[in-house]
């Protein structure tokens, strides 16, 4: 086994994920590369030294183009506030070194094109940080549906929503700024999942129709009281290129809903249910059984089901948050090894970005948007 | 106690549940009037009287202008299909006879708005059939949401999907047809129930923008396959006047799904959450508490919940469909015996079918549409 | 149809049931007979006079004598503390008329075989108050064992317990009491329920060891504190003959659980769970399925399964609690009319109160208790 | 941050997952000493091999003596059968080093008491492989009983119950075997973790009364069939010396159950309930509210719970089977940095074996027995 020198960027939420990722996966997956926590970058030297320190990464600095350009970086993961993307995708892929961004890809669509086409153009292996997809149970709920278990989809209802910022007295951050953060709040922030989720479970998107809304107008910033600049909360209908149809809920506001990332698909044969606050079960429903024993069944998660067994030989005995991470370290490395990018990738990531653009302009102008 | 002879139109599904509604109220609520089941109708004399016999009418006929004219029927009840609800409920009116309609209470919001109208003016006690409305639990959750204790609302997410006609080998009915039916399949069959609970538990709806499709386009009628007319599910985004917004999914194709009357409801400070197929159970969520002991309770309805003692002494020993029927058939009952209608009206289902006619007019032309 | 006249003692918590029981079974099913409340006696004429009132019987008096003894009535229900049950039933079976009594059937199993042989010898219809194992759930628990799908049984996990006495505040009562109730306390007030769905459901119990306690040593009473007589909550291990084993849990002190009759029940091919909280679903898992498709399926009760369709004809709809009282009322209508008893009979009861008077022994001789 | 260099034995289940944690810890935790994974022991040389190649361990070895012996061996962690715990432990106490053994400390409480009083005498830091009680919401229950907020424990129902050898057609292992394993199946294999939940969460246990049973008397083994020589399921009555009482239930065969660890707790002033299946959420019951605000709170798990917020920063987001292991890891790195052993320790391991004796005892002796 050879050995692959990270290089990670940002050491808030994301970034511990990813060292917790990159730290347990070879434990748990056989992998042909072997991860080593080369070099860890944050917005200060003193804070990416503390982080290093702390988590067990070799080295640190406060400049994050000197992580890139270092020459024992080997492959490089952005787990920086989504207006940094840009920049240090692009510095990545003129290093020429593989490059894991977390979601959203960019700050806007026409960023994550030009870095999608870069790092294609480029043939570098890349991917993007859409983790929930990446369980045992939403893996083998696309498998039911891309077998036609259930049938044709025809619909699909859907939501991504939490109640992080719930409380008024909770401050501002990068997530309620345009400048440092999107456009798109919980769009940008929540939305992102569950848009991929759609895409993937059930096909593309050909329009929309979206209604969005800041719940509380001001928070307490470092300078006093400051506006939201963008949505606490929002809904949009689908229409789906296959004919289904459907609907998702995106929240920073919904009280009482922790990771309420949930789907129920519906179609000519059956259904799936699925709420991430449950992750380890997948509810199936087959139409087929007749009609005394019809009803929804629970599947717990286990070695018969995707990227289970390496976790653990016991069903229901299951899996957590971070090792949907250690999927993605897992997928990371293969796609470095092979050369091959491993689904989601950038183009992935566009492709929410471009919904959750068409989101806005419907907002915006309060009407359907085709996505062509 | 006086009595007070009920003649009914139809003995279909709702028949029979108002024939058990009527029969079994008085032993559970203490009401001024008990009914005597009089006089029922159907389409023709045969079925009426093979009823009557079985349900325990006394009398029986096949048309119906000869019930409402009875001078021994006292109040009517109409549980026939939509496009028959204006004549009928005209001449009760006009016989000066209170009258019960089920929903949706006409084919069109036209129509509703002629019977609404008639009534007022007549000053007749009315009543309209949104029976989910009135179990214990929905009772409870418009009882939280008034007095303020989840604060102002900021979202809703309902649906009332069930999957009764799934099935493509179900034949074609006045459910999917225009002529007897209505123009809206699923959305006026069920959405009915789910936009009444909107306009209940939220307030008036201000704009909307909806979706419906046909999934199954033909379906077995008498004279072969014939065109399925009117949706077989949909979805709409909704504004509420007092700035909520929300959504709302109706079907009558959701796989797996039998009886999914469901909301959640976000305040700005807690929530609160329903399924009817769970109905005994409201579910509370109070951000007001310490952050360790936050989460959503399962309220189960009891004797301290709206209208739950009557039926029984225990909590969670449960009430079912036929209870929420008698609960109507108790206000209906109070309605006449004091002169005062008792909420839902014919008023209320007139504004129902406002937002269902809002709603095909936004499927039709693609865009949003305000209610005025 | 001809009618039969009822005759009901006691206006309690199940005078109140069985009194919504007969006014509403006529609607719901075809029954040959058609009940008429006649006749209620309770502990004083005013009380039965007040009660005849409100819920709607012909006649009433303070003597329950009176009531056996009177030509008008036909048949009896008896819904009154379990040390009144022996007097009141000799007296019916010595008038010739069918009888209903309330679990459970007497104060000692002495008392229940007394009256179990009486009744037999007198051939009289006669039924007993197991309303729960009636649910279309718990009848579909029954058939899915008896037709083999779950295999052999090979343990049962049940339980019934409620905390309506979870308050130390609440007064002492007849369920307090030896005296006016039994030596039994939530063993004798609760428990027979799920003794009976055991029996019912697995077969005859071989031996058994229980344990109880009195949580509450002593509560108020008409004249100062007095002291709790009978068990607050216990459990027992129970043998059945066909070798399955299993437990019971009882309890009316079991904090947050109000209606908490629950079963488990495995076999070698399958397992089936069920809990009257939410006493429309019937869980069953199938373990022939392969690995990746098995899990517990939730079945929502619907028109293909027992007893269910006369109620509604929606899956999922739901029945409640007065529900299974009807379902009670048709039977014993309909073994009076066909003169054979429908199960649960009075032997039945006695089967039960053999069990409890065995979990009696076993708790004062702390040892197992064969039960021959 | 100085190091330790762990020595495993065993690479079977448990081996990998304590791969998993030591590999796992640092990211997470802030430990005094950083693990690292220097030596691995199973039955063959070539096994051993294999394993350290695939998961990470420097070393390996055929012969777990050598491993105990090795100088650069600083602590040692023993995932084998439990016949072999008793030599293992003993040899790591001669050779002074900490020592952590999977559960059941030893093959019966006589050997249990051996290793406990050894390691005692020895001062050396020890911990036994109780790793579910250590889930957050597990710690959490603890929290809540030992604080009083449900006031005196009175009853526990509690179970854990696996299927894990349902199917006839698996084969004998040392877990059917007594001369491999233990007397104790399913009572040696699951129920270990629940009783050590009912001594933790609730108290000593002063009494008890067991039953159990070998449902497929013979399986497959190496030579044909082979009896199974210890129990497959079973179940008992406990009287803690507090006064509480309830009952356990184990097995591995209760189709369906596939992690089945759960518990509820009854106190004078609520209740609590868990089932490991939904590990992130713990259901709290508190008596006082008012009665139409009573009923069970669902908390999932967050910052706010023990031992969560360094795994994830967002409530309900998750951990896994895992994260239990990297808890113990922790702790037992922190036992070894301070010389003071955490809880769970051998004496904890022992308390558990003298009750899975006891209950051997009362199995075979049909009666209840005393602990001491
Ligand atoms: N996949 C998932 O489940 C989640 C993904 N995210 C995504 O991860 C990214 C990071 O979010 P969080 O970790 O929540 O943010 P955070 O605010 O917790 O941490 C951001 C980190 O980036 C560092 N940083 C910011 N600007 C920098 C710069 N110019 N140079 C070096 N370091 C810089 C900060 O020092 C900090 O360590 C975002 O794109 C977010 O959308 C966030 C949470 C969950
Ligand atoms: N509140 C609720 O939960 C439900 C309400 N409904 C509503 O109840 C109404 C009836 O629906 P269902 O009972 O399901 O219909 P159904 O098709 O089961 O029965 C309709 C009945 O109306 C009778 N009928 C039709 N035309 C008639 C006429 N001209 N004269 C006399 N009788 C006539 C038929 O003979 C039949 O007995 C509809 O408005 C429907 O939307 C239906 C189901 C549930
Ligand atoms: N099947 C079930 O789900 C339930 C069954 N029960 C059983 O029903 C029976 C009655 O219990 P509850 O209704 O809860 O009791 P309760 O205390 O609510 O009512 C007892 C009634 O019996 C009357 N009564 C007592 N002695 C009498 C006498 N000598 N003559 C005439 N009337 C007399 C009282 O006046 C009162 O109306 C008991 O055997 C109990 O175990 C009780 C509750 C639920
Ligand atoms: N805490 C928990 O959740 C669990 C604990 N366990 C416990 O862990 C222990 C191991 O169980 P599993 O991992 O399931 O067993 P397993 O059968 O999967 O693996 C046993 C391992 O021990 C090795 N081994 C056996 N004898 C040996 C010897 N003399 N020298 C060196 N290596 C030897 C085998 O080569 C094998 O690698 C048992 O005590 C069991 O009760 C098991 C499963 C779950």
């Amino acid at each position: 086994m050879s050995e692959l020198r990270i290089g990670l960027i940002g050491a808030g939420y994301m970034g511990k994920a990813h060292t917790v990722g990159f730290q347990g996966v070879a434990a748990i997956f056989e992998t042909v590369l072997r991860p080593v926590c080369e070099m860890i970058a944050t917005s200060t030297a003193e804070g990416a030294a503390e982080h290093a320190r702390r988590w067990g990464w070799h080295r640190s600095t406060g400049d994050w183009r000197e992580l890139v350009a270092d020459p024992h970086v080997d492959a490089i993961v952005i787990a920086t506030p989504p207006r940094t993307h840009l920049d240090m995708v692009m510095a990545c892929i003129a290093a020429g070194k593989p490059v894991f961004c977390e979601k959203p890809l960019g700050a806007s669509a026409d960023e994550s094109l030009r870095m999608t086409e870069a790092v294609e153009r480029a043939r570098l292996p890349n991917m993007i940080g859409f983790n929930y997809i990446r369980t045992p149970a939403s893996q083998l709920a696309r498998q039911i549906i891309a077998s036609g278990e259930i049938g044709d989809v025809i619909q699909v209802t859907a939501e991504h929503v939490e109640d992080y910022l719930h409380d008024p007295a909770l401050p501002a951050s990068w997530r309620t700024r345009i400048a440092t953060g999107t456009e798109a709040g919980a769009l940008g922030d929540v939305a992102p999942h569950i848009v991929n989720a759609c895409l993937r479970l059930v096909g593309p998107i050909a329009s929309l129709v979206a209604d969005t809304q800041i719940v509380h107008a001001r928070r307490d910033g470092p300078d006093g009281q400051e506006a939201v600049e963008n949505d606490d909360q929002g809904q949009m209908l689908l229409r789906f290129a296959n004919g289904a149809t459907g609907s998702i809920s995106f929240s920073r506001m919904a009280a009482g809903r922790k990771m309420g990332y949930t789907y129920r698909i519906t179609g000519t044969r059956g259904a799936i249910a699925f709420d991430q606050e449950d992750q380890n079960a997948l509810w199936l429903y087959d139409a087929a059984r007749e009609p005394s024993r019809r009803g929804f069944q629970k599947l717990l998660m286990g070695p018969a089901h995707p990227d289970y067994l390496a976790f653990n030989q016991g069903v229901g005995h299951g899996t957590g948050y971070n090792d949907q991470i250690i999927i993605e370290a897992r997928d990371f490395l293969q796609a470095i090894s092979t050369g091959e990018s491993v689904w989601p990738t950038f183009r992935d990531g566009y492709e929410v970005d471009r919904i959750i653009e068409a989101a806005l302009l419907s907002n915006r102008e309060r009407r359907w948007v085709t996505i062509d």
